[in-house]
């Protein structure tokens, strides 16, 4: 199942994606009106049978506006950096990693962070900053997890069942605080910086190795790598985070972002208002953000 | 005011803490069976004196058992390292510290991480520790603050106006998860990780300049800072974290540890299934932690 929310008639819905028939199924009944239905369904263990049996309104695809799936996030987004080598590498070149652990870029264990609740954004909504706060905002399409099930000490042949889908995600960064603070939370965690969506893909609708994320900024696309690529698999980081540490159901995880970043440039391209970034995954739609002042 | 939530006939109530007289008011009405008093009495901005005309009913403050303040955290608590000068020195001089990012062990700006939802605990909870995922839990008593109101882009001199009060807290640390996967977060966040009470104290009644943090390991004086020794202070740490993120009511800020640590020692003494940690600050009252296998 494809499943998000969608804005219609001006009231955010529950709706269930049909690329091939290019149609959203609106859900009626008691979750039409719930303040975060996703979450709900997740929480619920529904299935794309039980939300049909529920009544659904047939609409086109096309020009639907999407809100993020979720409304609004359980806690912080776990997110992890530098799991792709090429972007490792691009990373700790660009001197904005204050955080080297070592004389290799590659890490040798998963780098977990987190993002605070207020970066969510929908997939159509402006990423802002204020170019007094920082001068370096950076994309970071990346391929988002969520997880389905409350779940601890979860072990790598566990892992996947504890997921509930897929979902696009920009871990939008901004790399003068990422540097200068040390810890990377706060250059992570702006508003508006996490943007979600358009919608979250369950793994038989969209199985976890034909995943492939692309970011383009101003049309040009700049990053462009299956998930086969990650230093640490899904499995890997499930079983790293989750070790004495309980997982919630609507949990997301960033599971970081490949080589092509605007660091990585020289000089570097950091984003300015007026850009415009897509992040697109495989069978998970596409976000389309404009860079604007708050 | 010093506020806060107790098990009373088997019942979580919420209690204002009248240390003088040594007795607790429990807050009769519609707050009485609230899932999360604390926080409905700080977003609401209620006062004592609000609460006090709801009815309370008077009990012996001796043999109180507490509970944690908040029933569950809005979100990751956000915490910041190095913050006490001889601690960013012992923490480096340790090696647990992989992000070193400069010559210098004290940093020129607030190094900011969070702390998982899970990690919230009572004043009496244990703090539990499977040997298997951690061999060097250590503990860091601090003092927190908890934000009062919805703010954004606070400059340091409206910045205490944001507080709605402080509460002990202590940011148990996992060294080898903190060191090993370089960014802090794993390591900190693991389930029963930030002990939190026994009450909060709004700064009427605890003015900051008075809050002092202690930390005893078994008995034995490990911490003894006043507030006054921080890197960054209070106002610092909200107009830093604030800039371009919003804060939300029940938000908690842990602004640090002092020296004393675990790991400072040589060898390090790191904390064993059957120890008990103290952290006390200057009328907030005690945390009083067993450690514990899960």
């Amino acid at each position: 199942m494809k499943i998000g929310r969608v804005l219609w008639n001006g009231a955010p819905r529950l709706a269930l994606i049909d690329e091939p028939q290019q149609s959203a199924l609106l859900v009626e009944g008691e979750l039409a009106n719930h303040p975060n239905p996703v979450l709900a369904v997740i929480e619920r263990g529904l299935s794309a049978a039980q939300l049909m049996a529920l009544g659904t309104t047939p609409v086109p695809l096309a020009g639907l506006a999407f809100l993020a799936p979720l409304s609004a996030l359980v806690r912080n987004v776990f997110a992890v950096g530098k799991n792709y080598h090429d972007h490792a590498l691009e990373f700790d070149k660009s001197g904005y990693n204050a955080t080297t652990s070592s004389a290799s870029a590659i890490p040798t264990h998963p780098q977990f962070f987190s993002k605070a609740t207020g970066t969510l954004a929908g997939p159509r909504d402006a990423v802002r900053f204020d170019p007094a706060h920082t001068a370096s905002v950076d994309y970071e399409g990346e391929i988002g997890v969520v997880i389905g099930r409350r779940c601890r000490n979860v072990s790598k042949a566990q892992a996947l069942d504890q997921v509930f889908g897929f979902v696009a995600l920009n871990d939008v960064t901004a790399r003068d605080l990422q540097k200068n603070h040390a810890q990377w939370f706060l250059g992570k965690s702006l508003d508006t910086f996490c943007p979600l969506g358009p919608w979250i893909g369950t793994p038989e609708s969209t199985p976890i190795e034909t995943l492939r994320v692309r970011t383009w900024v101003n049309g040009e696309l700049r990053q462009d790598a299956p998930i086969s690529q990650l230093i640490f698999d899904v499995p890997t980081l499930i079983e790293t985070l989750s070790r004495g540490t309980t997982l919630l159901p609507g949990d997301i995880l960033a599971t970081g972002t490949p080589v092509g970043v605007g660091l990585g440039f020289n000089p570097p391209r950091f984003l300015r208002h007026g850009d415009r970034v897509r992040v697109a995954v495989t069978g998970l739609g596409e976000l389309d953000n404009p860079i604007e002042a708050p």
